[in-house]
């Protein structure tokens, strides 16, 4: 069988660091466990736009399409603000979620124990914390036409389109409502059916593909910003949310930041399974690219190794590797590694990005 | 001179039970201050609906148009969850915010200093908060055309359309930097312009107000989803944010959980300035209608009652006499008093809705 395949998209600001390390953890695996990945790199986002003119070429597009699981760091940058819309960074990995039709992303919020005091939230509210956010990527207001900036009268006007058709929730749903099946079995659907139409429809599919398919999943609804103001009041109601693609954009940085990790923080984009079984996928840290500490080799880069332990469990059906290495990592945070990320006011000493690397890899 | 004039819409669930102890606070004024309102009373939401069919009527709509000032108690209630769209409770509400034009919600997220333990966050990042949240509040994805769910082959669509004008975002920006002037000189814009065109041209517009009318406040941008983890994190650096309808909605509901005092907030919604020099104006508590404890005199009386102290300051220019009953508040908070929403683990002995009232009243 041939080896699967991964291809690197490290992209801008700290990206590239902190791939640096996931890749010494792919090495470590073919040298020590004899599985060996087929690794090709390429770029996205400003890095792409500096070398090509697009933040993602149609090769590499085409790439992305071909691999069994991208690996992505981050995009952007304050360089990139003034570039026009159609060519910024975010682009680039836009495409690839559209043209991929990645529409699950699994957005974990785990607060790990060593770093509940860490979290701007009490300690009791947090500690042990483990939700899973389901968002919709390929769709909703990210994706729908007409868009634009427009000329009416004498002023311009801004202008994009909410759109999701019932085929769209339908099978975001199942994606958690399979999830909720393997954890402890509770969904709650986030929309705003008070307001908007498309909510409605939201609230409606989603209760549909519930009584229909998963009857056994105890499902609940709730307004979005009565979300937000619950997951900030107690999140340990939660098992699963799943919610659009606007929504889940704020309401899962609002669930990394309760946890305090948000350097931590791993996701997974999947798609609809390719020939070989295996769904389309992108696994991408949860945190940007923060130019401000680029280049220093002061990044945390357990998100981006978390989430190839992602893809691990997601794509090559290596749940018990991506539990070693999770493992590897909570020993690491036991041991009190920390990268300058994860310093409290106290301060002490922080270890680099690949001191970080080579410690999970030492505990592996 | 003619009284100032009032319409009080008390709506549903705790609704008319705040409203009641609000009523008592405006008696006080008359008995006390010599400061007579001319009260009327009338109907919104599912109270409304029950009535006349409609959660808002034409007539009610009139007399909002002419009074004063608004005071609404909340509306909305599982009873009518299965209602069409048009006619749900909410629909009343979002009448008088368009038909009055009340283009500017101001939502202050304060955190009373004998309540800082009671938030789920850290009493060292949420002690002393004081954020003001500036909303849009009569377009974007609220009220943009088209709108709705159609067929499409052999499927539902559920559209929506976020919309905003160069005026639209000029007027509600305008508003954000006066405050701005009158509070710390800092403004905070959040959107999605890194997504969405709407965005960009937000972006853009708040700027160009700034650089021409206010280059003496400090102003920066934030997306959407930073702006609710660094809510989150640590809200001090905040002073004004100013965001659009969906947006705030989202956010300012965070902003209210910070401080773990829902049942305190208040909110003003501000139109332009009517022929006698007053903006049109709706005042309303930030907390929902809690159809859980409604009619059990459980309910907390204060953003009600706050929510008319902001009445006093911004319809009335009676800001010390809003000042007065915000230190009557803060006076029966220290003394210990505490509704059954403000009760920690550790239990205590709630007073009733009116007790808190009375208490309000004895001590200004
Ligand atoms: C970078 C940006 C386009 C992206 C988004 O808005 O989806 C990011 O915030 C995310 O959540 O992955
Ligand atoms: C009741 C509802 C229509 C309303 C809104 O979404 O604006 C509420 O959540 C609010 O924030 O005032």
């Amino acid at each position: 069988m041939a080896n699967p395949s991964l291809l690197i998209l490290a992209g801008d600001g700290i990206g590239p660091e902190v791939m640096a390390e996931v890749k010494k953890i792919i090495g470590w695996f073919g040298t020590r466990r004899g599985v060996t990945f087929d690794v090709s790199e390429d770029l996205v986002g400003g890095c792409a736009y500096d070398a090509h003119g697009t933040p993602l070429t149609d090769a590499t597009m085409a790439k992305a399409q071909e691999v069994d699981a991208v690996l992505l760091g981050a995009v952007g940058g304050p360089k990139y603000d003034s570039l026009d819309f159609s060519v910024k960074p975010e682009r680039g990995l836009l495409r690839l979620r559209k043209e991929m039709d990645l529409y699950a992303n699994l957005r974990p919020a785990q607060c790990f124990d060593a770093l509940a005091d860490f979290s701007s939230l009490k300690k009791d509210v947090v500690a042990g914390l483990d939700i899973m956010i389901v968002r919709e990527l390929t769709s909703g207001v990210y994706f729908g036409e007409p868009r634009g900036i427009f000329t009416e009268g004498n002023e311009r006007v801004g202008i994009n389109t909410q759109r999701y058709t019932e085929s769209e929730i339908a099978r975001v749903s199942r994606s958690a409502f399979e999830l909720a099946r393997k954890r402890n079995n509770k969904v709650c659907s986030m929309e705003k059916a008070n307001v908007m139409e498309s909510g409605v429809l939201w609230r409606q599919v989603v209760q549909e593909v519930h009584d229909r398919e998963y009857p056994d999943v105890e499902l609940s609804h709730m307004y979005a910003d009565a979300g937000a103001m619950q997951l900030t009041r107690w999140p340990k109601q939660f098992d699963v949310i799943v919610t659009d693609n606007l929504f889940g954009d704020l309401l899962s940085d609002l669930a990394a930041m309760l946890t305090g990790s948000l350097g931590m923080l791993p996701s997974a984009s999947l798609g609809a399974p390719m020939a070989n079984g295996r769904p389309k996928a992108l696994y991408e840290p949860v945190h940007g690219s923060a130019p401000d500490i680029a280049g220093q080799g002061k990044a945390n880069p357990i998100a981006c190794i978390l989430s190839f332990a992602m893809a691990l469990r997601y794509s090559f059906d290596m749940g018990e590797d991506a539990t070693r290495v999770e493992k590897a990592v909570e020993k690491v945070l036991a041991d009190g590694l920390r990268t300058a990320d994860l310093m409290g006011p106290e301060g002490g000493s922080p270890v680099s990005t690949s001191a970080m690397g080579d410690a999970i890899i030492a505990a592996l």
